[in-house]
């Protein structure tokens, strides 16, 4: 058990906060466990409390309180992230941003929109429809905006439109003490001094509190065109892949699923794919462009016995297909009714995935856990998930075994240990595999924005 | 005058170091006053001296000693920049990186190079041109690569293929003191920890010194068409720009050059173009895409009045074309000889670039000044050149008035006061007002990470 906040010390900063709040602040155990979880299997752990702001100033103001009080800070979006970035090992306010879902500002001419960090990304994108513009980062799961920026998330379309790095143009911030900061301004590209802007994305509430983010926005694809195709092994999938990128095809997504996480959608979804290893694809363009690219992707396709194509042209049907790859988490937990997902999240360079991905199943056959795969192959990224009950010490032994061959292997190759799901609680003890004394470094800029470790206290840095 | 290091103490400091770098170090007059300015207006002011060396264990070495001695280290790659980014204005040394000039690896399959940060932008591209493959970021001088990362770099190929801020994958770095790190590994992208590549990139040298640069790579497109039009007046040709943005066509260069910079760039390079507001186009694609998008925006541009188009699309033609655009900063200068540049930088988002434009047109047309204007107007910005006598100080009070205001007009349009020259000594007053109270953030990185203020001191943060 990590140290709390002494009780005095924590009913007086509660006092304040009510203050603040009023009946915004809440203590119930049911919301406080309710905000002491994510998706992983991490051992939940509740804050002291639970906290609903509607503004960058009242965010201000909770963060002055909290310095006060040395109570930490932790931001509570959709609570979907995997890798424990929500749990409360120093107790705590979880400070839930579901009152600040506002869409502030779209500036359709420009391409961009401001919105609080409460927004989901479909709830963003259903506000644009009208608008023809949309806004790509995909990271499966109905992930509030201010997650997103956290975690650097990016998903199925990261191949084509890059990852939340290279969409957020600007974000408000709250530091510890409750200093309001804004990291840059609406042009779209700009040499004025430090990066903070990328500093703050992926930093996992650790360094501040997102109040708002300024995101770029596209204009929907004159067309677009979507497919499923299997494939007689896993290898001959991640072939294709790998020389689809090299002959610089455009394509929006490209998703690996192998047949076992197949057999889990089919199920999942009521749907009949064959059970092999498939890829499932998506094309945005001009129609004349779109078509020209899946010519290109279906001939290198043929060449590695690609079998028949599906192809999906309306929206209605791609929404169906696309929600089948979405819900492969949820597929891949019903396999075993109660069970919890260790999801690993290794990314490498495409020339080594094929290596990576045959070995990665190799162990995978001779374990005793199930564990479906699933991957964004286009930027290299792949996941397993282990199957696991989390009151099983072996099966938790076993996973973690798994995972760290996984990323022994990944780093071997010179990647990465998390693609998108970030360090949270689960990776901090690869961090220093992976960048060695660079890891210092973050920790001496963690020390001097957040002096006295309040900001998510004891996630990515120790 | 600002402050230099005690003479006894430059003595031991230049001791050591000729220690290490033997007759690497100098301290020739001739060689600190070239290393002493940059191709701005900014009066030069030499360093102590200059070192040059030859690989990153030395380079920790010197930054080891210079730590012990306090004394100031700048890094220099080809002298281009243009905010005094090199002028060494409390002396110290200046780290010259052109025995560091080499291609350390390139992963065709993985589109990546190593490099080390003195190899020049053209000389990787000469490099990779049997492989296939190009670094798109372009900024017209044959700058380094190390002083590209270290000013956020970007130049006509942005609007399609991003900044360096996007294309730089991974950094090594000496930082103060002498400890090196490595940023990030190769995979294409990652969630582990704080994005210290991007910290670094826009850093102009403050906060340490590049070693090795991580670099995506892009195939070289099937079919590359590049084309030159006119049009009647300078806001058809920016409207043309924005509805060309507007619509998605991704075009890979869209570069703006007013009448004045026509005139310059006849003159020099003994060209017959139209003296009128003119557009340099290029597309890259499949060879039916680059013609659908030509199709495109020529369809956009004579709706707005364009003359006749001249297109170019053998590589000889096209390097001519973009050799007149390139050394359009060159054929400004000769307009009036002996002068000096004031180059501006604003951008601003797209919606509000015609008013900018038009607003500093009229400006210029009422000042005693000489300015050709010309612009990667895909991204909103633009640059004009005040041709300024550096002795007279009404010159250079106009200059400083013009620019002023440009600022002013591009931060009330919400943009920024440099798209791509940076702050160095040139913008520190205004960054304060882009970005308020962020600077201080800025300011508390630059002390956690360079406490005694030794890595290009009193450029970018105060």
């Amino acid at each position: 058990m990590m140290p709390r906040m002494q009780p005095e010390l924590l009913a007086r900063a509660l006092n304040d906060l009510r203050g603040l709040l009023g009946n915004r602040l809440a203590d119930s155990e049911a919301l406080r466990e309710q905000h002491g979880r994510d998706e992983s299997w991490h051992p939940p752990c509740p804050p002291d409390a639970v906290g609903f702001p509607e503004s960058t100033r009242e965010v201000a103001e909770i963060a002055r309180i909290c310095g006060e009080h040395a109570m930490p800070i932790i931001p509570y979006g959709a609570g979907t992230s995997l890798e424990g970035q929500l749990i409360a090992e120093h107790g705590g306010l979880s400070l839930d941003f579901s009152k600040m879902n506002r869409v502030l500002e779209v500036n359709a001419e420009d391409l961009d929109v401001r919105v609080q960090p409460g927004v989901t990304r479909n709830q963003l994108n259903d506000w644009l429809r009208p608008s023809g513009l949309f806004f790509p980062i995909d990271p499966g799961a109905d992930a509030s905006l201010g997650g997103m920026v956290a975690t650097r998330a990016s998903g199925t379309n990261a191949v084509r439109y890059g990852t939340m790095r290279e969409n957020v143009l600007s974000l408000e911030l709250v530091l510890a003490g409750g200093r309001v900061i804004r990291t840059a301004r609406r042009a779209r590209k700009s040499a004025a001094g430090y990066d903070l802007t990328r500093l703050f994305v992926g930093s996992e509430g650790t360094l501040g509190i997102v109040t708002e983010i300024g995101l770029r926005l596209f204009g929907l694809p004159e067309a677009t065109s979507s497919g499923v195709v299997a494939f007689p092994d896993i290898g001959e999938a991640v072939e294709t892949v790998i020389e689809t990128i090299q002959s610089g095809i455009p394509v929006a997504r490209i998703e690996l699923l192998d047949a076992l996480q197949m057999r889990a959608v089919n199920r999942f979804s009521k749907l009949d794919y064959a059970e092999a290893p498939t890829l499932f694809l998506e094309f945005h363009g001009s129609q004349a462009g779109v078509r020209e690219q899946a010519e290109e992707f279906g001939e290198i396709a043929a060449s590695h016995g690609a079998g028949e194509f599906r192809w999906a042209t309306e929206l209605e049907e791609r929404k169906r297909l696309w929600q089948a790859r979405h819900d492969a988490y949820y597929a891949a937990l019903a396999l075993r009714p109660g069970c919890k997902g260790w999801t690993t999240d290794v990314c490498v360079p495409i020339s080594r995935l094929t290596e990576c991905i045959l070995e990665t199943q190799r162990d995978l056959e001779q374990s005793f856990l199930t564990a479906p795969l699933v991957g964004h192959v286009g930027d290299g990224n792949f996941h397993t998930l282990l199957l696991v009950d989390p009151d099983s010490p072996e099966e938790l032994a076993e996973a973690k075994r798994l995972n760290d061959r996984m990323i022994e292997r990944a780093l071997a190759a010179d990647g990465t240990c998390t693609g998108e799901h970030g360090i949270g609680l689960g990776k901090r003890e690869y961090l220093r595999s992976e960048l060695g004394d660079a890891v210092d470094v973050m920790g001496e800029i963690k020390r001097a924005l957040d002096p006295d470790n309040l900001m998510n206290p004891g996630k990515l840095v120790a």
